[in-house]
């Protein structure tokens, strides 16, 4: 295998290994042995099984949240608020992102890793798009990219990831128009 | 100790052994030894760790979320965020619901059990609430209560048991003002 592609093997083998047996009884052994590679191979990309967990958990969590540039505010939301339910109802991250909540709550580490990777990105995503917005006059000057963010990901996550209660287009197509009132876009 | 003391004794020290050691490694013995009441006291009442655990949660849970009739939607939607908000930064609150979340990930019955208590309760509350509001011509004819209990609990949850990102009262005071304009309410 080329090293790049030892890598992505690596990767694939910690989420499918997060998801059967959990953060708690994951072994570098274990992602070895499933990535078909030798456990020199784990160690020379990360020093220990939190600092591998936490490097790929992070880069999925970021890639999951996309930066949209569609032209339009309400293209934007759109576009984002589908693909977060996508990812949300994804069968691997349904079993891994609980777990490692729950790791997180015990792991003063993991936590500030896992709250820096989702919130430097989606803040980032949040400004970018509201920020367009505002320059195309879609949305008053001012708006608070912050709440936009939280209005957007924090339904979508109570639902899915909570609450575990179906969505189908028509909620999200609500929920999308809730959120440009809550906003006070223009229409 | 009276019944109902023993009961609430038991009750008290099921939620703090589930915040130091978590559902899994959660013992009948260490939770009779806490409470200062022998195993059998604790089986005459329930009869595994599972079922003890889930009505002693689901009833905190759903007591953690009020049924306000203040006679105004915008006092009734400020009291819930503020309890909520309250609720959720709590110390044992922080640690319990994460464990319960990863182990309803691998454990069905605990899933909807859960998803019952939170849902059913809650979708009560915005019902209630939401009705009340459309009556007094606070909100519009057909609102959706599904989307408004999302829009009140999802941002708070996301920012506070997920992202963990420190809310103040302006927070809340804008989060308010914003779940009022998504649902249409007159001023």
């Amino acid at each position: 295998m080329l090293r790049g592609d030892i890598t992505k093997a690596i990767r694939n083998a910690v989420m499918h290994e997060l998801a059967e047996v959990g953060y708690g009884r994951l072994s570098i052994e274990a992602v070895a042995r499933r990535a078909g590679v030798g456990k020199t191979a784990v160690y020379r990309r990360w020093s220990n099984k939190l600092e591998m967990v936490l490097e790929i958990v992070s880069g999925v969590a970021e890639r999951s949240v996309p930066m949209p540039d569609t032209g339009s505010f309400a293209t934007d939301l759109q576009l984002v608020t589908f693909i977060v339910s996508k990812a949300l109802q994804h069968r691997i991250a349904s079993q891994i992102i609980p777990d490692l909540m729950a790791e997180a709550a015990r792991n003063p580490k993991i936590a500030e890793t896992l709250q820096r990777a989702l919130r430097t990105h989606q803040l980032a995503v949040g400004e970018k798009i509201v920020g367009q917005a505002v320059e195309r006059g879609e949305l008053p000057a001012g708006t608070d990219p912050d709440i936009a963010v939280d209005l957007m990901l924090g339904p979508l996550y109570w639902r899915l990831a909570v609450a575990r209660t179906p969505i189908d287009d028509d909620y999200l197509e609500k929920l999308a128009a809730a959120v440009l009132r809550a906003l006070g876009a223009k229409a």
